[in-house]
């Protein structure tokens, strides 16, 4: 049965640890990364463990993708949210894959930093795969041999600066800030009956309360096993490497139809980004200083629960 | 005066060593990464170094970034290679960043295999920054700050594989296959007083003894300074870590002008990359099997040179 992984900090110690009911058992032994954690254990192994526990209440929450991993990201991977992101679904022919730095991968309940500079700051709840071994050459993978390739799951938060990102056309700027990329809280690591699952997650995320993105992983267009297969043909990847999955629709971003587009690509670039700017403006949707974002990833039968990511924002000052 | 150091595979060890007149002498020690030799070694130290040497022609080069360093890049940086990217120059207000899979990192005689499914194989010389110390913070670089932030240089080509990189939009994925980054052959470490050659270095690409790239970093359109000013304010930096800073005008990509564009895009998706795709067809510029690509990077007066970076084109099998 799946099983909730925590990387903490008490005590002056980083530890890893078993979640249940809200008490950690520290897991005996030092792993300095994601890499390093899942290749000495196992879910029957941990599921095995017993011990003293600790509060989970007592413990500092630290993102269980270390930040020596790769991270890479699907873009444009939910139907809906193509087309709120002024694409046609029905004629995406290739998966979109772009990168996010790894200094902005931060705890599930770090504050949101927001550029003192950036005016239109989104939220993107995605599922995350955690890979299970290194990869460095083309395979074809399958769905059921996804149990070989993927540890498990994490939820990911892929904060996105939309006056950065949209207009500099290459994504991985405006989502690279510092605190852009909240992993966890758990690594929800999988057994291989688990994985029937994979496709049936809700994806729920909020802002003060009110419902932004409710989706499911049935609506991925592109699906972990198709995107293995392309990525290991491109580049390696690692035990512990971190993919995001893409976000449902419901963001604050609000990119014009194809239609409108094509006649705004008649424009001036100057006159086409400030009409862009204009729309975004009238969106009260992006985040300000003192929003709270939660998101949380489960199954409706509750066997696999991400847990619940919550993220304050703070504007930094100019 | 700067100091050209070569990592090397010989008799089994992988070493490093500086390079003068065409003979190695290995410096003692052994660093698994870029960051711990730039750490453990200064020009000072390493100009001093005597000893016996190893004939360069009896080693095996390997790239001097390692493939844990990050391999972050700048988009349309000269202003040439931006009109034949279809954009204008002086309508531009924003540095490009991208990044290119650590994996696709690789020696600079590799041999660059060209995928299969891959038709438009391009060709991007670029000049290389090196890290010479961590930046997690907003700093703002002057260029009189640069060799406390930069410790050396490296001839990079960016390949890539057009007919993905450019439909797909997001240029990671088309620039990221393995081999598509060739690095050195050897990282020029350099003294304050080579900094004055930074802007003035001359640029030279051939395709079997055909120029088809030649130019200066005088006509780099963001320099290194205001560079590392932005990127500190968005992610960390680590020693050795590598910045590709943009290629030049003379790739065999042909983008139609701003104002085809415009017309472009009033055409369905299908119609627009269907005569991209044709236009691209009547290049024989693009790369095939058996061509042969030299890279060089040097200042007139010889001071600093990067070597001869040699890479022969493979196809794959299908």
């Amino acid at each position: 049965m799946a099983i909730n992984i925590l990387r903490f900090s008490h005590q002056g110690l980083t530890r890893w640890g078993v979640v249940r009911n809200g008490a950690i058992t520290p897991v005996p032994g030092d792993f300095s990364t994601t890499a390093d954690f899942i290749r000495a254990n196992s879910v029957a192994s941990l599921s095995a463990l017993s011990g003293e526990t600790i509060a989970e209440a007592a413990v500092k929450w630290l993102s269980p993708v270390t930040a020596n991993q790769q991270f890479v990201c699907q873009g444009a991977n939910y139907r809906q949210h193509m087309v709120e992101s002024g694409m046609d679904p029905d004629a995406k022919t290739f998966n979109m894959i772009f990168t996010k730095a790894q200094s902005c991968i931060c705890p599930a309940d770090s504050d949101l930093v927001k550029p003192a500079h950036v005016r239109f700051l989104d939220y993107e709840i995605e599922l995350g795969l955690v890979m299970k071994r290194d990869v460095t050459g083309k395979v074809a993978v399958t769905d059921a041999d996804l149990p070989g390739f993927i540890a498990g799951l994490v939820i990911v938060n892929d904060y996105s600066a939309r006056d950065i990102q949209i207009p500099q056309m290459q994504f991985y700027k405006g989502k690279s800030y510092r605190t852009f990329g909240p992993v966890g809280p758990y690594l929800c690591l999988l057994e291989p009956k688990d994985f029937s699952l994979l496709k049936r997650l809700d994806l729920k995320l909020t802002v003060n309360g009110q419902v932004r993105q409710q989706d499911s992983t049935a609506n991925l267009v592109y699906g972990p096993a198709e995107t293995l297969t392309e990525l290991s043909g491109v580049q390696d990847l690692y035990t512990g490497d971190l993919i995001a999955t893409g976000t449902p629709a419901g963001c604050a971003l609000s990119i014009p139809s194809p239609a409108k587009q094509k006649i705004g690509a008649l424009l001036p670039e100057a006159v086409k980004w400030r009409a862009f700017m204009k729309v975004q403006a009238g969106r009260p949707q992006y985040l300000k200083g003192g929003d709270v974002v939660e998101a949380r990833i489960a199954s409706a039968d509750g066997t696999i629960d991400l847990g619940l990511q919550r993220n304050r924002v703070v504007e930094e000052r100019a």
